[in-house]
């Protein structure tokens, strides 16, 4: 019997590609990263390529956010908790792609309407969807009288993790603490919060 | 009488650099300004800008870092007021540059040890200073028993900022009230903080 034809082949090359990118931009970082050498290792043509994304930096987003998109944690039973393992999920994240991924495709987002609108519409939308999960539980369970701004909280747990990260250039092993201190202040703050 | 020969020769040429830069940064983005570009626009050579700079790179991180060195805001009389001070300096600090600079400077910093180490002894050292500073005078008007680790307050103002600009591309005219909040929770968790 012959393999089926269309989808499970097309994966096949799509999952060849997001590998060869990944491994590529381990072995040899972003700024050197061509098409040529992607396709070659995942033994395609260019035109397989370029068929599915319109750029080397949409190529990029595609093969590392894929498993960027974090899913809630589980309930913990109380916000400081959830906010927590929701927090140690972020640094896992930031901290997973090779060296200068994360600040490269961050400047790609910015010179690329489609890239923007996807990373809206898949990395931040997945985030904001635990944020928003992780604060509904905690008014289920009567720690917060209402869902403050999810907008500012997930600017308080993202930007802090973020900022130590590539802008302050800190210490990734002196995060633990600091998540630790990050996540009893947004706790209090967000219980505090008036609107 | 002839002008002087040497500094401030070399000053306006500096400052010519800076300013065609900057100009161009502004009329056609970062990914499009080249240092043709740049050289045609400040009447000097190319000769010129490669003797200041070794790379297109660092000629930008030189124009548009210059003016992203923040001084300590006046004492408020309170940690609060400070704290409310300082973000406001660095909220008019990241938006200061044309759209997609700092994302794409970010991305550079990364992408080159020289850079990099030039980030860190400049703007980040002159925003720690200021975060220092702010922290010293709550301790000594009895505020805080102790400064608290200046990195780890840094990270906590700088990073929910960039974030909510940048990361989350949320509206720039609401950050007014969430640096409010976020003054608010960082001189609440300051001041609690147990070490």
């Amino acid at each position: 019997m012959k393999p089926p034809l269309g989808r499970p082949r097309d994966d096949r090359v799509d999952r060849a590609i997001a590998d060869a990118t990944r491994a590529i931009l381990a072995e040899t970082g972003y700024a050197q990263l061509t098409v040529d050498a992607v396709a070659a290792r995942a033994g395609v043509g260019k035109a397989a390529i370029y068929r599915r994304h319109a750029t080397k930096q949409q190529m990029i987003f595609a093969a590392v956010l894929h498993d960027l998109l974090l899913a809630p944690p589980p309930d913990s039973g109380s916000l400081r908790g959830d906010l927590t393992a929701l927090l140690r999920d972020i640094v896992a994240n930031l901290t997973a792609p090779p060296a200068g991924v994360v600040p490269a495709l961050l400047a790609d987002v910015h010179g690329d309407p489609a890239l923007a609108a996807a990373f809206t519409s898949t990395f931040v939308a997945a985030e904001r969807g635990c944020v928003e999960e992780v604060l509904d539980r905690a008014v289920a369970r009567g720690e917060l009288p209402h869902r403050p701004d999810p907008a500012v909280a997930h600017a308080l747990l993202l930007g802090p993790v973020f900022a130590w990260l590539f802008l302050l250039r800190e210490d990734p092993a002196r995060l633990g603490p600091v998540t630790a201190a990050l996540a009893e202040t947004a706790a209090t703050t967000l219980t505090a919060a008036p609107a």
